[in-house]
Formats: structure tokens, sequence, C-alpha cells
């Protein structure tokens, strides 16, 4: 099986689960996760008060439907998780089809499918139904059920460290408040596990931080809680629909400029990284995604389903995970030791014996590279780009040349984040 | 009537009289100006010193023309008052047709037209006329007279004030000093008399300096009386040429800059800016035209007639003017009272209350942009470049967001203009 | 005759000489450079240490040939020196076609061209020849023989200085160390000696120091011999291959934003500009190329001939350099000694008299930007760049300007080699 097949399997079993941003849902995710890694749970009271926010109560669902006047079923929760409007309060009543409508969410630009739709902040209640199963109603009389409890609890979250050396640390997170949707985002949260597994077996410089959060009020309480820690992160990455055929797409962290930040412009709309980005904290984190959020047709609707979520599209996310790893671990500056002129590699049996040819070999090409730029102030990601040769080309001249003798670390520019001091 | 046909209107008002950089042609638009806005006019003796320059003499005339050997006068300044080279001095006397050719100015490229011709500061005179009329002199003598007079007197020029409530201004200005030119310029005096009694009727931040000078030595002298009020001048725009059927165009300030310079580059040459803009004042002013100076055909002839300039492009030029004043008084930067985390929009009425649609509502947008930009640095043009949004939508989250409580105005930055401790 | 053909006389000259980057050819070399200008020759002995390098053992070759077992040459340096390998030490032996071939260097896809290949520094020998020459060897038994001296001796250089009026030098280098290959680099030694000639008939404001050196060692060189000196090198220039048909195509220094360098990007590999770039000199020399090195086929081959290296892009070449001397020479950064308005031209006789034309008049116009821009902060170059305007007739208009006392040479910004202080 390979790894895109495997990390599907883990999105089919975290598909079927009612997940909103508390409740058993939540839990019964994390269980799933904490068979692929070992996870700490965190259950923060209803009422705590997390910045301009407080925790709300906690929803769980026994049963939901509509049914007609024979008491059949139209809309019915167990057969999608998706028909209830996620946070709806009990409610049990008959009602003419007219007024029933008003409850009734549908996208009439894609007949066929049942939108998401939620109601956290507002109290109310909600069906959501294919446009269709709506327009084929007959008029007459519908008893409402929602048999859910909306009442004190806790917000219940997870997290996992994977250690490193340095007392740095990369944020990685996922939401894992959305129901039956696979792609947002049950491919986020499988290939966040499965990245965790992978990077346990490595020697690793940075701390790896893996978060399993309900979106935005799961990222803004972890940021309540840890403000002492947010210091210390270097890097950050929300990883969300990382399964669809849509081409990987970065969106950089609001400072524009941070080490993950080279490929595509920030926007303030999106995931958790709106949190991490706000001004007051402005930690350098970014989003991998494949489709942008709202940029795919079945975003937020049934047919995000686990046929829109491909096994080689989650192997592809994974792999471009351990790539910007590879890359964050290995970035630094160097100083060049032996700054005038270049050193004669030849006598360290860094260069080709035989002259005269175009030499223009990559790796060659890439230590004059380095030894040219190696004053402390470039990094080799800087090198890498000014030189156009790929980063590991670049990472390993480097350390031929550390090898020999003629480079040396710099010593790390002073902490930048306006975080270090917050809190 | 629309905007436009009253500009229009008072363009064909301006068009007749003779203007040059002094005399009675000034007064007599200043008068008309007069009508729409209450105008202060200055008149500057001859011989005043401004900077490197001097107040010449004054310049009236009388009558002009050329006269064939029967009396017939082929060139009339009655007909157009482009006919006579603007300051020619007094001249009767006859000549045979090859030395009259030697003071007749055409344009060969295209022998319809008449052009425009000066000699302020060179002391000569001359006639302008078409090439095809110069073809057709016969052989002879001919009798030429300019009755005119050149004498100490004035410059002349008017000032208006619209009131604003704080001590900071905007310039803005437009020259005086052109004949029967519809375009170059009572288009431009027409866009800025309107403007000023437009914004009389408004609540303004800035104060409005209207100046209505001729070219060159005019913003010389303002400048040379008002060095002491330079540095009040945050914002500055000079009209010019603004009723043809170009596109508008806006040439940046010498800044490059500045607020008002955000569409095209800044060239030294051209109307009032380039003194406005001499490095020894600096100020933030840039210049909208239409056609830019020089670039469009009938530029400095009888073709820039009534004909040229068009009702439609006046009125598109003043509602281009009253945006940029909706941008220069809305623009600021804010600071995010709540800089840690998004404040909770729901719970004050500034989001939806269904969440789970695609959520890209403009204004919603809108709003996330500038609580994530607030920070002091960014203004609301920072913002609306940055989200791509309108500045209006952004100014409107702006004002919702400080309304709510989330934002405060940043305390301004320093004055940053050379010219404040200039005089 | 033109100076093209003049050049490509000495070209022609120098092409058949045997030179490494020690020995006879690189003196007899400097020899006929000396009779276009007087050469300073240096001689620096082997074995002395030269930062990370140490100055190699001399090499000269008296013959060196393949033969057959009837003793026919098949391989002969007499009619090429490519033919064989630089720096081959010492040898006679029989061997069998197999074994030789291991020692013989083609170039499979240009099989009629003999290729250029060294071994300074990984003691061996080798023979170079054409694709089709070593298909046609017969199997058999062939007497290889290379008479050569490899022993203590030294590396040679030749230095010229053109007088300037300051203390600050322009640095211009070619390499001299290539054997019969026309374009890399007799090319780069003929424009560099008739630059040097045409500059001695010039009043000039820097001194012009030329390098006549072998690649890298020589650089390195002189460098280590010269380090109290780097500090007075404003900027530089390194000729190679410049009498291809290519376009002219210029390499930013390491700076990247050097005066020399407005052009196109800097790679670190190249010419000696390597060298002189390296970070701990980080010297303002770019190279100045036309094919840029290993970008054309015939790179490094028997193809770089006499025939690929025309008259024309010779020529074209040295007038580049006097246009770079050109610059160099009047760039400068002015203060307007009138800053507040535009000064008035026409009294001063620097303006048309008669106004109205378009007056879009490039001298003028130079005027007005030099006026304007003349802030101390903006050299000519700044403003020919800014304007779009011919660097010639912006130094044209500031020496108008200065000798009408409208402007003045600005204090020269401190210096900011970083090399000022090395050594």
């Amino acid at each position: 099986m390979t790894a895109g097949q495997e990390l599907h399997e883990l999105v089919a079993e975290l598909y079927p689960i009612c997940r909103s941003i508390t409740g058993d849902g939540v839990r019964q995710t994390l269980e799933i996760v904490g068979h692929e890694i070992d996870l700490e749970v965190h259950e923060v009271p209803s009422g705590t008060q997390v910045f301009d926010w407080t925790v709300p109560r906690e929803w769980n669902v026994r049963d939901a439907w509509v049914a007609d006047d024979s008491g059949r079923r139209v809309i019915d929760f167990q057969a999608s998780n998706l028909h209830l409007m996620s946070y709806s309060v009990p409610v049990r009543a008959w009602m003419p089809l007219a007024e029933l409508k008003r409850r009734l969410y549908t996208l009439p630009e894609y007949p066929d499918w049942v939108p998401y739709r939620t109601s956290y902040y507002a109290e109310g209640w909600g069906f959501c139904a294919s446009q269709r199963l709506v327009d084929g109603l007959p008029d007459g009389e519908y008893e409402v059920c929602v048999d859910a409890t909306l009442a004190d609890g806790h917000l219940t979250y997870g997290e996992h460290l994977v250690q490193g050396q340095t007392d740095e640390e990369v944020l990685v997170s996922c939401h894992v408040c959305h129901p039956s949707l696979a792609n947002d985002n049950c491919s986020g949260i499988a290939v966040a596990s499965r990245l965790a597994r992978l990077l346990a077996e490595r020697r690793l410089r940075y701390h790896y931080r893996f978060l399993f959060i309900p979106g935005t009020i799961g990222s803004i309480t972890w940021l309540a809680r840890n403000e002492e820690r947010v210091g210390r992160i270097r890097h950050g990455l929300v990883l969300a629909c990382v399964g669809d055929p849509g081409l990987l797409t970065y969106k950089r962290s609001r400072r524009g400029d941070a080490e993950v930040d080279r490929v595509v412009d920030f926007t303030p709309y999106g995931y958790d990284e709106r949190q991490f980005c706000s001004p007051g904290f402005d930690l350098p984190v970014g989003c991998l995604t494949r489709s942008s959020y709202a940029d795919y047709p079945q975003y937020h609707t049934s047919a995000d389903d686990l046929d829109l979520v491909r096994p080689e599209h989650l192997q592809d996310t994974l792999e471009a995970c351990l790539e910007v790893v590879e890359v964050l671990e290995a970035n630094r500056s160097y100083v060049n030791l032996n700054p005038k002129c270049e050193p004669q590699l030849g006598k360290r049996g860094l260069y080709g014996a035989i002259g005269g040819r175009s030499d223009t070999q990559q790796r060659q090409m890439a230590m004059l590279w380095v030894l040219n730029l190696a004053d402390g102030g470039h990094s080799l990601l800087d090198v890498a780009e000014r030189a156009g040769l790929a980063f590991g080309l670049v990472a390993e001249a480097a350390a031929a040349l550390e090898g020999a003798g003629l480079l040396a670390i710099a010593r790390p520019a002073a902490v930048d984040s306006p975080a270090a001091g917050a809190g």
C-alpha cells in the first residue's frame, strides 16, 4: 500500500464522524489520531475567556430529522451529518412546508449537493438538503426534530510535540471541526498525523509542535493559553484542503518575508493562520492547501467527499511537507573562512582535476555560489534563489565546504519575532 | 443640464479672452471665475524679484494685423488672438513678403492650423498663421501693426480657500495665461472653479487652496510670497488639459511616493508642478491631465478649440477630482485595539450569523484586511492596494470597526515635508 | 585600416603562441602587448604563497606528439598547441591504442573540433584531438612524447597604468593564459591593449590600471601583492571573449549595485571578477564579454579561431569600453544652487527664446531633469536612467548649467569600499 493509500484510509476513517467546534465528534477524531501518534488532549471549560472571545457551550447530537405526516424521514441526520446545521438548538415541532422552508438551506446552482452550514454564535436551528429534494417536497405538515444538547462542557483540542535539538519550534496546525467533509479537513488531519509520525524517526534541529484544533476558536484558545511559548516559533504551517486534485498552493504569512513565505501572496481570510498572523502575534505561519478555500465548487458541500480526495494528492502533499521540513532544517547562514579570493578547491578534492571543460557542473557552481555569498548575511535559501539552483544541491555544497574547513555556521541573527516579548 | 454641460459653458465663456502671463485678459478671466467662487485677487508689481526671476512688465493689446497693399487685413488679431505672438512689442511698418515671412510662424504638418507662440522674456514680435494662408500670400509689400503696450504694471493671480478642520492644506492649481486654447487651459480653470464650489458644501478635514495663476512665473511668484505656508501642504494637484477625449493621466510628484503618487511616473517638464516640486520645495504636488501636454496634435494650436473639449470629459475629470478628495479626506492609519487574534465580529453585529457559506463577501473581507493591517504603519490606501479592494469599501469597513471600538486612529506620523522648515 | 581590422591583426599575432598560466608563452604575449603600450612585467617565483594558493612550477614545451609504429605523427603539437593538455608532465613511451585512448580527449558532439584541456594542479599528461581522428586510428602500438619541462621558475604578468588626476583607480583586467583560442582570450588582450593606448591621449579623472594576468592564479597573485592598493579601486572591468558575433553582455559585480553594474545579473563563475569580487575584497568589478563563457559551442575548442573573431565585433567592444570610460569619467552628483523653483534659463541663453512650441527639445528637457534631481543624492547616471535620456546629453546639460553657475559638484560621498581598510 502506498503512503497515499494509507492516508486515504485514514481520511475514510475520519470522514463519517459528526465534528463541530466542540463535542464528542472532536474527541472521537482525536482518538483516531491518537492511534497514529501520542496525543496530549486538552479540555477547556465553556465560558473561559480567550482574548475577545468566550469558549462556547458544548454541542452534541443524538438524532435529527424532518418527517412528513406519514412519519417518513425526508431529511435524516443519520444519512449524513451535513443535513443538520451545526450548533442547531433542540427543537420538536410540527409546521407547514412554507414555514419549514425558511429553515432549509440548499445550493440552487448545484441542485444535487447538500450545503454545510453553521450557527455557532447565533442561537438557532436549521437543516441542509439538496435543492432537488426540497423542490420535490409536497405541501403539507412536517415534523422536525433536533435531539441535541447545547450545554456547558468543554472545547477539546490535541497537541503533539516532536522533539528537536534547539529550543526553537515549527508549528503545524490543522482544524478538526468540520463534519463529513473529506478535503476540508479530514485530509489535513491525516497528512499532519502522518507527517508527525515520520518526523519522529529523524534527528531534528527544531521541535515540531502539531495542533489538532477547532478552527478560529481553537487557535484563539491555544494562543491565549500559550502566549509565553509563541516567541519560540520560528516557522509555521496550517494544513487544510490538501487532498484534492488542485495544485499545491502556499499562502504567505502576514510578514510576507518569512522563510516559509516565498510563493504566493498573503490574504487575511482563510484558516487559522489568520489568528497566528494577527498583528498582536505576527507569527511566521503560512497555509498550505491544494485548491484554496472556496475556490473549488465542492467546498463546504456534500460533494467534498471521499471521491474528491485522492491518494496520490495526499501523498504529494505529504512529500511537499517533508521537503519544506528539509529546507527549514538545513537553511542556515554561513561565513566563508577564506574570504579573500576563492580557496583552491582542487587540492581539497572538491574540484574536477581536468580543467578546460565547460566546467558548468552544477555541484562546482553550487560551491562557488556558496563561497561567494557566505558572508553571514545570506542564507542557503538566498543562495539557491540567486543561483537558480536546487536547495538540496546548495545545502550539499555547503556541507562539503564546511567539512573541508572552508565554512562556518554564522552566529544566528537576533530573534526578530515581535511576539518574543509578548505575554 | 449636466455638470459636464455646465462646465463646457464655462469653458466657452473663457475661451475668447486674450490671456497672457499678465494683463487685462487675466483680470477678465478671474472675474468670470469670481462668478463661481469668492476669489481673492492679488496684483504683484512689475520688477518684483521672485527667487531667480523678475515679475515682467504688463502686456495689453488693443489690435494687431498684417495688411496687404490694398489695406485688406490678411492676418487679424480680431479674428483670433492666437494670430499675435504673445508679448509682441508694438510695431507699425511696411515690409516686403520675404521679410514679413521671417516674422510668421506656421505648422507645415497641419497646414490649416494656427500655432500658439510666445516671447515673454526676449523682446520681439511676430504673427502666427496657417501654412495654407502664408503659402497663398502674393509677393508685394505688407503693412504690420501691433497696437500693444508693454509697460510697468502688475502680474495678477487669484486665490480661493475652502475651509477644513485641521491646519493642513491641499493645493489645487491651474494656469490662466493661455489665450484661446480650450483644453489648455480653459478646461482646467472650469474644473477647478467647479470643484471649489462643490467642496464648499462639504465638511472637510483639509483646507483646499485653489490657485488661478499664470504658468511658471505665477507659481514662482506665489511660492516666493508664501514660503511660510508651504509646510502645511500635504497634497497637491495641478489641473491642465482636462477636457479632451484622452484618458485621465496622473503625473507623480518629485517625491514619487507621496499619497497622491500612485499612478504614473514623474517627469520634470510639464505645468506648475515643476515649481512646486523643485528640490528646494519638494511638495507632494502631482498633475492631473487627460492627454498629456504635447501628446495631442492640437496642443498649442488653434485646433485646441471648443470642439476638442467635450462636456462628458470635463464631467469625468471633475468626478475624478472628487474621488481624489474622497480618498485624501478618508485616508488614515489605524491601530487595532484588539491585536491578538481576530476580534469576534459576530457578537458586534458585524458578521453574517450563518457560517459555512463561502463567506467571501467583500465587506467582511475588507474588515478582516483592515484589522490585520491596522498596526499604525499601513494607511487605508495601503490596505486597499494590498487587498485589491475599492478604497471606499475599505474606508467603510474601517468606519464600522472604529464605531465598534475595535480601531483607533493612529497618531499621525511626524511631518516629513522638507519644506516645513523652509523660508 | 579600421580600428577593428587593426585589432584583428593583433589577435592574429597573439593567436599561435602556446600560452599557459606560466612559461615563455606568457612572456612572448606580454612582449607583443609591449609594442602597444609600456608594460611593467612582474615575475613571481614558484612556491610563493598567495592566500590559499601556491604559485605553481613553470611549464614550457619544446615538442609533443603521438606517432604510429611507422613513426608518422598522428597528433602533433606543432600543428596546434591545443593538441597537448596544458601542464602535461614529460613522458616518452610506447603503448597500445586502448591504453593511449585513455589519455585522449575529444568532443563527440563536434567530431571535427579539438578540445582544450588543462591539468594545472593534478600531475598528469594527455592529448586532445578530434573525434574523427581518434576514430580513424588503427589498432597497434603508438609512441607518445611530451618534451616539456615543469620546474621551479616564475609566474609572469604585466601591468600598465594610465595616469589620471585623482588618486582613484579603474581596474581593467584580461587573462593571458589560454593558448590558440582567438576569442578566449586573444580578443580581450587586444582590446585591453588598444583601450590603454587610446586612454593615454586623454585627460582623465581616474587612473586606469591594466592587468595582463593568467586566469585565477594570476588575479589571486596580483591581489595578494597589492592588498594595500585595492581600496583605491572605484570601478573595474574584466575583458574576455569580446570578438565574437554575440551581443555585448555585462555581468554585474558581486555588489550588484556598483556604478558599472546596471545591465545583467552577477553569477559567481566566470573570469577573474570571481577573485576581485570574493567576499573578502568585494570590489566593484564586472565582466564584459560578448558570448558569455561556455555559451558558444566553440568555447574552449579549436573552433575558437581567427574566423570566429571578427574585426567589426572587436571594434564594437572597444567602442563600448570607451563609452563606459566616458560615463565613469563624467558621472558625478551635483547640487542645484538655485533649488527653490526653476532658475530662469532664458536670461542665461540656455533656453529657446520663442515659447509655445512643443518645447520637448531634449537638451532643455535634460537641463530641467538635472536641475530637478541635483540634490547631491542623484548622480548623472541616475538622472539619465530616470529621464530615459542618453547619458551624454545629460552630462552636457550638467556642464552647461555648471558653466552658468547654477550647479556645483556635490562633495563626494564617503568611500564605501569594504576593502578600504583591508590588508
